[in-house]
């Protein structure tokens, strides 16, 4: 009788995903925060897993769960991060480790699968406390300072303080041994609809897209809106909603076949229903892969902002804050997931960027890298709601397995 | 020789003036937010200045001070408040009293001179604890229930608290003698660059206009600013600023002469950089004299929110939450001011509304009332550097008097 867990088990996966979603439970999803109580007791349950995949593991100290094989042959890293957004899905992080897992405590017993798939659960990939924070110091981007800098974007606390909360303060970080690694591998939700709407089971990722985000400011003259007639106002308010329609307009001629641009956040100063708006301000961010692209837009932010400033009204200042670094994952991973999807998902794939950030980013700049998606109900994301087909994940895990399996194997 | 407290005093007006400046001094303005320790001497000043003018007075349960007359004869309200914005002009409000003051020095001791002027410091004109609520005490719109609601926009103190720790708790609040006044009359400066710019010397107000506001929603649909693609979103920020460009592109097509619009506050939710917003938020504001021009624009401001709605990515929802009471000046105080123009200003006037609110709204309710406005350097309002010339603060003092003289006698 064959030993059941060298082989593929659906079920099992389906059940550690709710095993998780029980941790930390907000209706249908989770509220684990970094740090949270339910997000340590996640990682718990990781590290008590991971022995049934050849594995052994522990938290570091960052919060990284590494679980390491002493199986011979070639290794392949895979994995993603257990805690969540506040308040949001119970598979934005979990899927990926799950698959790893399952990936993991399929071949590694097995004599005849060649090496082993090593599992990781990277912390903070959802920034409460910095950008990618356990990945980056994976990777050894991420110093002693950073750490004592970094802070709690909701409750201020610092993550020196959140560390010896959770007794991982003094705890060394684990860094990236080089040439451990045949790659790394990770699985998510799609957090949009194109793979849903287009009745497909697998997104194969070809890049991860940069993010570039701008301060841009207007700068009037603050006044009193009774008195002051329309005809003399310098309304920097009026400025800036003139800009973002401009933006609008303008931004589809020049733009790439995936670029994604947002104003997410306005402000005008001092912001009372009585006083012209003398400030204001915008962040504005621009998602791409290809830095010709995004130098095409800036080049017209710019030009946009010389034309208001020459009008006379408003001056417009223009200040890049964040520099994009757009991610190309490894065409042999693209290939390895390409080919389990036609053995496992009727080869309903498709290549396709990501729009957003993942920690895969990270370590391919260390590591030839791959991501797989798995379709999102409605494109729903970082909300309780998110969700995707049972069937959906199954069938993503498989061809998950068998892309490690193809990876280990060339 | 004769009495020099019967004859107008242009140097005495400056001095009163700049004494109320050295009380509260920032930069070259002041700071004396209502009930502070500055706008508390402020009012003591005035109630010890009172007795020269043969006025008795006090601070009432309000704050407000009301400074009665035993001569006989027709009486003239006059005055205007002491209390200034945080970090503002010192003429704001203390331009008006110290003129009533002189009128009442001038006049009241005259033998020869009909009747007497009473002067009042109006507390909170600026609205620091509701909109007001001085004036709209004395004319008995203000209830208990009024006050104990009623709290410090800032620092969140209830007026109740405010009051007792000034000592004005427990005190009666004056409430106008109906009969008693012929009208009252207000000085104030312009707070626009109207006057200065046509070189003239003194408005004359037709009219205070009504602000009508705003609260305009936009709901869309909240998403992932990286995976979700331009054509499918429905971002209520994208839907906001088209809205506002909107109101500036067809406004002018259907406003009146003197129309003012502002939006002053707009908010995104969540506000986040790589979030597109779901839901968004502006306070928009129109004031006129002509609730007819309210009526198109309001109508305007209802069939762009139904456009919008009907294009199917965004609903709008346009909910009025002030509505405007226009006040009209009485026609014998606006010839008054004109003749004493001719006699004391070259007939350098203007007629002219008010496009801010001054506490002559609230006593136009139960009397004839008038305004006479100075001019402002540069039009600045609201900000320490506020400033007008000595001369046309003198010219405009002696014009105002000769304006309570003339109601006087008539």
């Amino acid at each position: 009788m064959p030993d059941n867990r060298s082989h593929f088990d659906g079920a099992r996966v389906l059940a550690d995903l709710n095993a998780l979603r029980g941790i930390g439970a907000y209706k249908t999803g989770v509220h684990k925060p970094t740090f949270s109580e339910p997000h340590m007791r996640s990682l718990e349950w990781l590290v008590q897993r991971l022995p049934e995949a050849g594995l052994t593991a522990a938290i570091d100290g960052i919060g990284n769960v590494l679980g390491t094989a002493t199986k011979s042959g070639p290794k392949l890293l895979a994995g993603s991060h257990l805690e969540s957004q506040n308040y949001a899905g119970w598979l934005d992080g979990p899927l990926g480790v799950v698959y790893a897992l399952e990936a993991a405590r399929v071949i590694n017993p097995d004599p005849n699968a060649n090496g082993a798939v090593e599992v990781a659960a990277w912390c903070d990939e959802e920034g409460h406390f910095g950008s990618f924070l356990g990945s980056r110091s994976y990777v050894g981007g991420v110093t002693d300072d950073d750490i004592d800098a970094a802070r709690d974007r909701n409750s201020g606390r610092t993550m020196r303080e959140a560390l010896t909360a959770v007794g991982l303060a003094g705890r060394a970080r684990t860094q990236a041994e080089r040439g451990r690694h045949i790659g790394y591998i990770e699985a998510h939700i799609e957090q949009g609809e194109s793979l849903e709407s287009s009745g497909l089971g697998i997104g194969i990722v070809t890049s991860i897209v940069g993010i570039w985000q701008y301060r841009i400011s207007f700068s009037g003259e603050q006044n009193h809106a009774g008195t002051t007639r329309m005809d003399v106002r310098k309304d920097a308010g009026v400025a800036l909603t003139r800009f973002c329609v401009a933006i609008e307009d303008r931004f589809p001629r020049l733009c790439g076949p995936r670029t994604v641009w947002t104003t997410g956040h306005i402000a005008l100063d001092p912001g009372a229903p009585s006083i012209i708006p003398g400030r204001a301000e915008m962040l504005f961010q621009i998602r791409d892969d290809d830095p010709d692209v995004i130098d095409r837009l800036e080049n017209l932010l710019r030009s946009m902002a010389v034309e208001v400033s020459a009008q006379g009204r408003c001056s417009v200042t223009v200040e890049r804050i964040r520099t994009g670094a757009p991610a190309m994952m490894d065409a042999a991973f693209q290939d390895a997931i390409e080919a389990a999807s036609l053995a496992f998902a009727d080869g309903r794939s498709v290549r396709m960027p990501s729009g957003a950030g993942h920690d895969a980013q990270i370590l391919a700049t260390i590591m030839p890298a791959g991501m797989l998606f798995v379709p999102s109900i409605g494109g729903i994301s970082h909300h309780w709601s998110e969700n995707t087909g049972d069937a959906d994940i199954v069938t993503g895990a498989q061809v998950f397995v068998e892309a490690c399996r193809h990876l280990l194997t060339k």
